[in-house]
């Protein structure tokens, strides 16, 4: 099944717009972690068990676990094979090359069977694109438009955001996505209207200073809300406490019932 | 010493401004390679036995050795301890986020010691690189202008290559370098006046039918050439047969005395 299927299914099932950052910070993690084997894996498998029936897709930040070494790469994989297999899974890793280096990535990052989605950076054109095209079953969030204070530098200056978001809706919306963060109304409302059919992955909401109203009067799609409101630090380290999993379980279904009371 | 130290130093060693890519091609191997334990390991160590007196730089792609698994992770790790301490080292990453993804992912490539420059794509601004400042003896090679066709959706667009350039030249030489794809020499000229101090990294010469006359011409520096020249197929497949490391010596030493034929 294509990550979009998986999307549309678990959305429905879980009633979730919500997509869980998995990017455990090790000066966050609960102290009676750092005891065990591997803390990430120990840490991400309790947050697995605890929110996998509130969310519509897990994502991973890949330099998260690329900085912890051969632990991180291991915790890695074991988180991957954890997820349950009908939450699809995506793998933040704003790849972005040309011909067969994007190949060669791609088919590095999707060794990982339970990767079915990566994010890519456009800058590079359509040349970045092409090569993902034959991956058919999974699915790139391309960056469009960032919430960070220098997106002003290049991503908002000339409206390139609107240049990319125009090519995004032409490479389509069976395999491509839009990174869209939770800026301010005017620029949600101008992407969504360029890419009427697209999903959108949202970081910013919450700790990023975000605001989750606007976002779903402005971003969110006719026929369906195409969103997945993604959320990190406030789930996963919102307790250091030994029972940090129920504060996540809690801090991640308050998130899914303020989105879809938006609905 | 610091990447930039070394560069001055080697390149005036071996009079050389060309920097070698290793990024062997599984398919283009030579075919007793194939035995070995590690081909990847083997063919780069032939290579760099018979190339390090003639380079200024190694540059390897990351996606390439990912794309090979744990035996690709392996073959990266032991081509960096092989390469000579003397020649600085570029990770080609192409890596772009922010804040404290950008710190993770630079810890991550810098775990590997030999590595002392990565790639930045510049797309999310100046956040991307303020994180990067306290690597103080790192350096950051960031994408300015590409020559792949699609180069004309975003950077050649309201020339955002000019934007980008201005800010590579504000963030300063002594950690910043360019990507500089061999493309027209109007393009050329404009960034080398934009960034008069900036060391650049060309690719595209050769395979992907850049002119060298163009970038000696118009990309080099006015006091010092401020260039590497990088070729990677055209040096390290030039054969497939058993003699290939004699076959890279000689199109590397052909290159080098090319390149400095212009100044």
């Amino acid at each position: 099944m294509s990550f979009i299927e998986k999307f549309y299914r678990i959305s429905q099932k879980n009633s979730s717009y919500l997509c869980v950052g998995l990017d455990p910070h090790q000066n966050m993690l609960p102290e009676h972690i750092h005891k065990q084997e591997n803390p990430i894996t120990t840490f991400n498998k309790k947050i697995i068990e605890s929110t996998s029936d509130l969310v519509a897709a897990y994502k991973l930040n890949y330099a998260f676990y690329l900085s912890a070494g051969k632990k991180g790469v291991e915790a890695l994989e074991e988180t991957l094979d954890y997820i349950p297999k009908e939450v699809p899974v995506i793998l933040d890793v704003k790849a972005g090359d040309i011909a067969n280096t994007m190949t060669h990535y791609a088919k590095g990052f999707f060794s990982y069977t339970r990767v079915e989605s990566i994010t890519v950076n456009p800058l590079m054109g359509e040349d970045v694109i092409t090569p993902l095209t034959v991956f058919k079953d999974k699915f790139f969030f391309v960056l469009a438009l960032t919430s960070n204070p220098s997106a002003e530098d290049f991503l908002k200056k000339d409206s390139l955001y609107q240049k990319i978001a125009e090519k995004i809706n032409i490479w389509g919306s069976q395999q491509f996505g839009a990174v869209v963060g939770a800026t301010n109304n005017e620029e949600l409302m101008v992407v969504r209207k360029l890419m009427p059919e697209t999903l959108f992955l949202i970081p910013g909401i919450g700790a990023q200073g975000g605001s989750l109203t606007d976002v779903m009067k402005n971003a969110t799609g006719r026929d369906h809300p195409l969103i997945l409101i993604n959320s990190s630090r406030g789930i996963i380290h919102k307790s250091r406490g030994e029972e940090y999993h129920t504060a996540a379980r809690e801090a991640a279904d308050t998130l899914r019932k303020e989105i879809n009371s938006y609905l």
